[in-house]
């Protein structure tokens, strides 16, 4: 079993299965990768909320790949254990304008940069402190359907499936659609809730080393993944969380209603501008299906560690 | 502040603002109750399947009370406090044919009874363990609308909101719709998953006690609560979860499909017939919303807590 460190040139901006190799790997290997954040550094340290705007969409999620697998074949599983994930010291997240659950109500961009130096939390000045628990926004396999695609929806080859508890020690397993296979990831974030509610996490730059193997015959649907699921600090279950809710007939909409009503509280009770807690909740808000069979309400919460809160 | 007991026999089944009060309480109150299971005994221990479509849903969910708050008013907050929650020695859970998530999928009645005896754990033959976690599936306050609403859909003044971490330490807030709140729970659930996807919880007679409290002129939207989140057992973050997704562009489906998948893979690694797999899953398997922001794919997740299969 081989050790590869991936050239951090090597990248690409849409799936698209051919595209030639990066890289050339046997089950069992391990590499190591590098990625820019997902705006592949037009967004930087210095960056204004003015400048979100102007990003360029054809450079978004620069993806290290893609990593061909001996012997993968359509209708096997790629095993992709994720071995290790640094941040680097700096990252954001922000508004963009025409994305995210709250897109209506948040019309204008911005921009939070945060410090990652400590390796372990980052704080919302003296407000919140967030720990860390970094994985890859984006793993997948190239789609079997020929041509480029967008790299933002993901889909049953994987790709942007943004599940927040790929964290170290997790083994995701996708759906091989090519001969090959040609593994792809990045998007990196230090941390975020399960949703990602404001379409970013907390994007930064990041080291990160996967194993791969195979799963011959597997035959999976769509991504299935093994986790520990760690709650976001140790303390969360001795602090709590508080939950707003949405009910009626409508997942989306109910959605959209629990994390409205938890930007008014954050607002009323640790005094956040409606940006600053939209922000928050992407990172460290949890939304859950609490009930989907009462027709003909359903009923979707979003939890908040209260931990973040203790400083 | 006193503490009351609430007659077992003042119970309900349709909400309903006109309701008489079956008991008259000041805030700080205690009250201790008692509910039969969901069918209101139409069910019991030596009940077959095939009982099941004949239960009569105009006496399903005997709920306790209504319970008259002093000084409630439209616009406060009625706080409901969860001091303790015992189930009885048993407990039920099946398929009812035209409700449930994968309805489409099952279409005859299916029945287990489970043993509380030990009230910590309950065994699936020998073949899982799934720690108890009672809650009340259904706390509400009437309704501002005239007239009976039927108790199974859930709505703003909370009802059958069956959020599985309203258990024991937990405090609930309702948006109150009439003077006195009218408050009424029941449907008692041992443990239960985020979503009850095959429509019944762990379906079980229970003791519990709740003390009252009013958040004057709150102005809730929707229930809210506060919790230690727990998850089933301690040894969750341990023994870790495997987690299946569905992906695309509705959030119904995804679940769904989810759902699907998690039944194959009991199947498979453990054995288990489609009929327990799926009330497996209504019981131990929680619904995440892992990412609702990378248009036009949102990705649902259902984790099983691999701990209950360490016997």
């Amino acid at each position: 079993m081989a050790e590869h460190q991936l050239d951090p040139g090597k990248i690409h901006f849409k799936w698209n299965n051919a595209l030639d190799p990066a890289l050339r790997i046997a089950p069992g290997d391990v590499v190591h990768c590098w990625t820019q954040e997902v705006t592949n550094g037009q967004i930087g340290p210095d960056s204004k909320a003015e400048e979100i705007p102007t990003v360029d969409f054809d450079q978004i999620y620069p993806l290290a790949g893609p990593i061909h697998v001996d012997g993968a074949e359509p209708g096997d599983a790629l095993s992709v254990e994720i071995l290790s994930l640094e941040p680097d010291d700096w990252g954001w997240n922000g508004i963009i304008p025409g994305l995210g659950l709250l897109s209506d109500d948040f019309g204008d961009p911005y921009i939070r940069h945060w410090d990652l130096s400590d390796g372990q939390t980052t704080r919302l000045d003296d407000r919140a402190v967030i720990p860390l628990q970094p994985f890859c926004g984006t793993m997948g396999v190239a789609p079997a359907e020929p041509g480029e695609h967008f790299n933002l929806p993901p889909g049953n080859f994987g790709g942007n499936v943004d599940i927040r508890h790929l964290n170290e020690g997790a083994r995701l397993l996708l759906p091989v659609q090519v001969p090959g296979a040609l593994f792809s990831a990045g998007d990196c974030h230090a941390v975020q809730g399960d949703g990602e509610v404001c379409v970013t996490g907390l994007e930064c730059p990041m080291s990160f080393s996967l194993r791969f193997g195979l799963e011959k015959g597997a035959g999976l649907a769509s991504p299935t993944f093994y986790t520990h699921g760690s709650p976001l600090s140790r303390h969360d279950t001795e602090a709590g969380y508080f939950a707003t809710t949405g009910v009626g007939p409508d997942l989306m909409e109910n959605a959209k209603n629990s994390v409205r009503r938890m930007i008014d509280w954050l607002g009323k009770e640790h005094g956040l501008s409606p940006e600053d807690a939209y922000l928050l909740c992407s990172l460290a808000g949890d939304l859950k299906i609490s009930e989907i069979v009462d027709a003909p309400n359903w009923l979707v919460s979003f939890y908040m560690p209260l931990g973040i809160f203790r400083r």
